[in-house]
């Protein structure tokens, strides 16, 4: 029996970033609005409620600030109704994602076509686009691949997306065009931690992957292991039932079938970039009870995940 | 039976173009010097050489010109040598093989790390990298992938290239870098070439590829439908053997084994870039007298080939 944390799970530098800035503004200021959830993790977002910071959906609804960009970025036209407000902003863009909004303007003012590799819906892309005056198309995996001839066209990745899918939007793009630029905007820890949960759920019978139902980057990991092992994506530990971590055995004896309990040998663990340690180590501690903690043995986390100091450059 | 010509076989438009250059220089001068021979197809160098463009090697062997510019380019060096020495120069390099060095060009002034897809022994490649100051890697299929951590990186493709090893070399390097800039430098003729040409091989049961030994899109031609048929590399009419066009077939009768003959049902033929018609129709016309003339059905091709054209662009 093993229970083994994948490497790179849980809060990621622009995840701490955000919640560290908001909890300064709260400390300064008593209250402060983020347009939208700050992380994608309702618990921590809860957290925050609780020392003044309020979520609100509609910019034009807000009177007064300090304002904090919320880590997916906003769009280009609240920031502006923001300045003309004169509202105090607090920006936690996740500076990998500004950083794609730099290479979008970038790409938009060298006349590029631009493809947005990513989920339309998500708030990070509705944030991106909106930094593109030009047409931009978004390809989220499952939609038809663009067959249009391109004289030069930028790829812009979703900093949570999938290395495969860039490869396929990639392959399906080359031969139908002169120049093709991809600005690999999949952030490092993000492909890291997929490449450390796929390779955990390949020898593990089950995985458990945390974090909000919400959270693209979270929703993608599940995805990934699913495709391995039994995968199970929860928020909290009250999600957690006993039975996923025993199987039936059926043994034939005789002329009767009867069923026999077996426990599950390799549990791994999991968690998105938005979810507090807090959580991870509940959840953990949980699945130890339940599984008998006399039989666990406990897989160290020997790397220091790197990407949880702050980077040099981004 | 039937004997099938490849779309978009022989004489590109870059070929053409060098070899009228070539005449009306002979015409006009009389004579002049290409260093490497201008096309890759030693049948029409020697007719070149006939009216009076000869090879040489060494560009400072040359005192004076007319020099004509190989359609592969030739190195910035040689360039400067003869631009030194005053010798009037005629540019015959291909505009598709010229906007590569364009390309890599640009690419070195915007400070990107180089990586060219090609052969590094290929005219049109020594010439490509001499207009790069900067460090420059060569990849050839075969050669071990590239796993460097790139920031900035661009891939510029030797023309006759396949679109697979871009593939290749791309879905290597993604993962590693944070802009990778593709110039698909591959021309679309050879492109078009080489799917009308794997399109017949995989309904042919033998293909003959038409075209100079050392020329790379011929060799690539014929390297791609091999993977799918018997395939006959050839450059002339006298290399066909008849026995190619007729196979054994074993037929158990009674007690013994006899062996009876049948002709192939599907002849495929398609040629290179710097293969002439008239080569092309001298095979064709030699095969249908070995599969008996009363048998064939011509297929024709419906498509006037579009880059027979001068593109409007390039």
């Amino acid at each position: 029996m093993q229970i083994t944390l994948a490497r790179n799970s849980g809060f990621c530098f622009g995840v701490k970033r955000a919640i560290k800035l908001a909890e300064e503004t709260a400390a300064k200021y008593g209250h402060a609005i983020t347009i939208g959830p700050i992380i994608h993790n309702p618990q921590m977002v809860e957290q925050l409620n609780n020392v003044g910071i309020k979520v609100v959906d509609d910019v034009d609804s807000i009177k007064d600030g300090p304002v904090i960009i919320r880590s997916h970025g906003i769009p280009f036209e609240y920031l502006q109704t923001l300045n003309n407000k004169k509202i105090k902003i607090i920006d936690a863009t996740c500076p990998y994602v500004a950083k794609a909004q730099e290479f979008a303007k970038l790409a938009d003012k060298e006349n590029y076509d631009i493809l947005i590799l990513g989920d339309p819906s998500h708030p990070e892309i509705v944030a991106l686009k909106s930094y593109v005056k030009s047409n931009v198309l978004v390809w989220h995996e499952n939609d038809e691949l663009p067959l249009n001839n391109y004289n030069k066209v930028a790829i812009i990745c979703q900093t949570t997306q999938n290395i495969k899918n860039l490869d396929t939007l990639t392959q399906s793009l080359l031969p139908n065009c002169k120049e093709l630029r991809i600005f690999n905007t999949i952030c490092n820890t993000t492909y890291m931690r997929q490449e450390a949960s796929l390779e955990l759920a390949k020898r593990s019978d089950i995985m458990i992957v945390i974090g909000g139902k919400n959270s693209a980057n979270t929703l993608m990991l599940a995805k990934l292991c699913s495709d391995y092992t039994i995968t199970k994506h929860i928020e909290t530990v009250d999600e957690i039932e006993d039975m996923w971590f025993s199987e039936f055995l059926r043994s034939s004896i005789s002329k009767g079938i009867t069923t026999t309990e077996k426990k599950k040998e390799n549990i791994g663990i999991t968690a998105g970039a938005s979810t507090p340690d807090v959580i991870i180590a509940d959840i953990y501690n949980k699945i130890k009870v339940i599984v008998g903690e006399g039989d666990t043995q406990i897989e160290l986390i020997e790397d220091i995940p790197s990407y949880k100091e702050e980077p040099n450059e981004y």
